[in-house]
């Protein structure tokens, strides 16, 4: 694939959507009076001000091509980084992974404690389901449902959260690519797959092109996880700002020690490729996501 | 207030909504074939066969004033069950209460473990908010969405969520009656709140009606706290079905360590009269609510 949009252009991109959705997150967090504050102020801590804000970019992206209002997009945006970061929050814990370190800050349980982590976690799920079923996410009821369907269905036992238990039990099953594929299907894949259909849902888009961006989805969230796989081999931790080296600590199987570092990249390039391909059918509007597709392979963090 | 339902009959109704409820939990909860069936078995573990299942009852009951079918109320009255159910295995856990057992089995994190407790009620949460926003709820997408919208309010950081947080931090702050009132009726208040005016929601009732539940609601809500309060000194672990005992333990200022046994007592007859008369509007209808106001003063469990 030759890049049809310049890494510099999609930086900035990257970098205006990231301001958009901090001030939209700073917006839809507020903080009240009371001693429940403190949880508030943790879910704060933990969405505002990091992360690469990826999924709400696809988000935002993938609206444009239905000529969504960004007023719209940018609530779906904000509700999908809500469940990204509330998962992270729990996944941070010590009964989970007991890491220090996100986003290069303390994690939140550090910052506050535990108990304040778990519940600005369950709270912040809370809140994207809220945001999405109110009016100005989509003048369309239906609409708003089909959102929040959508999104249960990606988080829930059938999605993230049952790939974070698919991995939690990891070692004591034999975790060959089509095992290891699946998994990550669940735990990153379908989030990454609302938040390239989102557009389609709010633009009440034909079949075809929402299956269009599922297809890029598919490509694009194994490709993520296998870069994923390859940074905590390769990677730096102060670049990456998370702890690296977990998974072989752990003794994981990963697409990395199951292919190899230069299959498992040559993996990735190729999925990268294969998901811009998918877009053929939205001509240039496609360009930032097609670009995207060589970012989360070519990323340093 | 002399009882209008004989105390039988309450319990008729109460027995078989909990059996409803568990056929259509059983339905709403499957099982799946992979490695992610272990979180899934805790989500049914920790909803099926247990408690008195009081939330799901005010739904059908409020239900039943405006004529809504019950193959709809059932839905959302498993949902509010799963968001209880969600916050009992969350509070359970070592972090937060560090409980044994619930509703006389060892908790979630026993039976199972703490990641898969963690995670079986992350994946409650979401799974309840997916029932509400499907059609077989309601056929008109905006009730749908208010449902989600209001069982979002009242569960989230302004609500059940929030006073969990108030509750964690109560040594820190002048804990008055007027500041437990504003506690309970946060943590356990909302949720009670929200059973009694969703048959108003589902029923599309005129606002002055939907009033009168809330006032209800309001009502019992703060008894069946007092009286969960009065349990913990007087009640038996077995028959109560918890540990008892914990506030005092804890040093934790409550309904009855303010005011004291008698007081209280006294507070939560009081509140349950004022409930049953907020429902005159609805005549005899509104028996069985009127019976459970003096139900939840009146339980051993």
């Amino acid at each position: 694939m030759s890049p049809v949009v310049s890494s510099a252009s999609l930086a900035d991109a990257l970098k205006q959507t990231a301001l958009d959705v901090n001030a939209e997150l700073d917006r839809l967090l507020p903080v009240a009076e009371g001693p429940e504050s403190r949880v508030q102020e943790a879910m704060r801590y933990s969405t505002l001000d990091g992360g690469k804000r990826l999924r709400p970019f696809l988000v935002m992206q993938s609206a444009s091509l239905f000529n969504v209002a960004p007023s719209a997009a940018i609530r779906v945006a904000c509700a999908i980084e809500m469940i990204h970061c509330y998962s992270l929050i729990h996944d941070d814990l010590p009964c989970m992974d007991d890491d220090d370190l996100r986003r290069g800050r303390p994690t939140c349980h550090r910052q506050f404690d535990e108990e304040t982590a778990l519940l600005a976690g369950d709270a912040l799920q809370t809140r994207a389901f809220e945001v999405l079923a109110a009016a100005p996410t989509h003048p369309d009821p239906a609409v708003r449902c089909e959102l929040v369907l959508d999104l249960a269905h990606a988080a829930g036992a059938a999605g993230m959260v049952g790939g974070q238990m698919v991995d939690l039990r990891a070692r004591e099953f034999e975790m060959d690519v089509p095992a290891i594929t699946r998994l990550q299907q669940m735990k990153t894949g379908r989030l990454i797959g609302f938040s390239c259909e989102a557009g389609a849902v709010l633009g009440k888009a034909p079949a075809q092109l929402r299956q269009a961006l599922r297809n890029y989805a598919h490509d694009l969230g194994l490709a993520f996880q296998i870069a994923d796989d390859l940074l905590d081999v390769e990677g730096d931790a102060a670049e990456v700002g998370k702890r690296v080296g977990k998974d072989a600590d752990a003794g994981k199987a990963t697409f990395v020690s199951l292919l190899g570092i230069d299959r498992a990249r040559a993996q990735a390039d190729m999925l990268a490729d294969q998901a811009a391909r998918h877009l053929d059918v939205f001509g240039e509007k496609a360009d930032l996501l097609r670009a995207t597709a060589r970012f989360v392979v070519d990323r340093r963090n």
